[in-house]
């Protein structure tokens, strides 16, 4: 009789009732992530799923993790739902009745060269993306955010995973280094100057780096060739720009994009300037993939 | 009858008196940089300079910049002491006697892609380091700070500039990241590990980029295989070996580097683990390249 299935982060709570074909009959979201849960997780699960009645809950995210209500051991890639599925961890609930409550893994990966890679919570909404999408692929997944995810897929499981810090940068440099000076007050809220934007991708082909390339907004500024209005698009771009071509496999003819709107566009911008093809794809996923992960167990009895 | 020399920066001011022939007879320094000085430049100059009497005072640094005692237009690379010398700005400082005040200029550089490049003061360290190296060159030359300086010299003038925001990034993701949770706190102090250091330097070869390499940090925390002690040394080889493969032309067989000794044992280190040469200069070049701008003045009268 469908499943409950919830994604829970450090900022943010989402919740869907599945029916038993895996569709969203209901969707909840709240302002109860991790931070604003003081370790009362039980509680705040109770209060938000209240009035829903399904006998079997699947979490994903940083609930998993090590400040979450339990971590999870990752699961090593390269590995689909049943390395998954067996991952899954089952916890006591009380006060939410007789129902089953599982928190599912996250994934590790040790790149042949290089130091490990971890996600919590994109690794489910990988799952989702996987079920989807025809072919056995190398499909290639980047879920943009605070730190960007990079996941391969191929042959039904996750292969590959690799992060930038490309979001967390950002808002350092945008609040707290020399170059914040340069633009209006991060309170006003940044607006988005696409043509800036665009110089910033483009200024990262040249040589140097990106440390180079981060003083070329202070010298741009200094000489007038770059408004105050325009300086936050164009570090976006020179940061998400750092990122694809870091990041991206060399010959990627499409990119499959998963996350929240505003940020999407301006990857898919980045990646038409390459000349790259890409699809987008909702924060939904991480339903399906827990569905998914939820058909494996026996019935709830 | 010799003159002053004063290197006057954001945070620190210096003097040196020198003879006729260049020697520094005294010198002073003082935690007396544009910030502590409030706009009050010729009050604290007088200050500092009491009982020295002679009768030319040149400043190089960003005391000729838009927030410091006046801004002195940037002279274009390719420069030497001629074009330098041409662009000294006499300054009108009536508590100072009959003395005349010069500031010097700073430099800029259009590399032929890219960015526009600055610099006040390292210019004036080129010219004293110029003077003491044979041959024509060209002589690669790196300035490591806040924002690292990479000038090259080429019959007897500076023909490129760089710059990498390595210092300033280090401190931003030292203080205010999710890697800082996984150092000691700041206030401590940073220990030299250098073998951590080392591990940092070589982590930046992987391919992936800067914005991936830095969440290494992070997941090698997270496994154990990076101590709390050792990841801030481990940051700093990586921004540090990113800095010299961004910004060291090919093929260099050996760098001149400037600055204050901790930091250049570090940019030391890192060279050597490239297997380049370093030959490593003090900041005294400031005292030697502002004598040679005040030999192309008449004599005082």
């Amino acid at each position: 009789m469908g499943m409950i299935a919830v994604d829970w982060g450090t900022s943010s709570f989402r919740a869907y009732r599945l029916d038993d074909a895996g569709r969203v009959l209901e969707h909840r979201s709240a302002a109860a992530g991790l931070l604003a849960c003081q370790g009362a997780f039980e509680p705040v699960l109770a209060r938000q799923l209240e009035g829903w009645k399904e006998g079997t809950i699947l979490m994903a995210g940083m609930v998993g993790s090590r400040n979450g209500w339990r971590e999870v051991p990752y699961v090593a890639a390269p590995a689909g739902v049943d390395e998954l599925a067996a991952g899954l961890c089952r916890i006591e609930a009380a006060s939410l009745g007789g129902r089953r409550v599982f928190i599912a893994p996250g994934m590790s990966h040790q790149p042949p060269d290089g130091t490990p890679e971890v996600m919590r919570g994109e690794e489910t909404q990988a799952l989702g993306l996987l079920d989807q999408l025809a072919g056995t692929g190398p499909h290639t997944v980047c879920l943009p955010g605070t730190h960007s995810k990079w996941v391969t897929l191929q042959g039904g499981r996750v292969t590959g995973l690799r992060t930038a810090m490309t979001g967390e940068l950002y808002a350092l440099l945008r609040r707290h280094s020399l170059l914040a000076a340069l633009m209006p007050p991060v309170d006003i809220g940044d607006g988005e100057d696409l043509a800036a934007f665009q110089r910033g991708v483009e200024a990262g082909k040249h040589d140097g780096g990106l440390l180079n390339h981060l003083f070329g907004v202070r010298t741009q500024g200094l000489f007038g060739t770059l408004e105050a209005a325009e300086a936050s698009s164009y570090l976006s771009g020179l940061l998400i720009g750092h990122e694809l071509r870091g990041l991206m496999p060399p010959g990627t003819e499409a990119v499959h994009l998963v996350g929240a709107a505003g940020l999407l566009s301006r990857y898919a911008l980045a990646l038409s300037l390459m000349g790259v093809q890409c699809l987008l794809h909702g924060e939904t996923l991480t339903a399906r993939g827990l569905f998914l992960l939820g058909k494996t167990l026996p019935p709830a009895g």
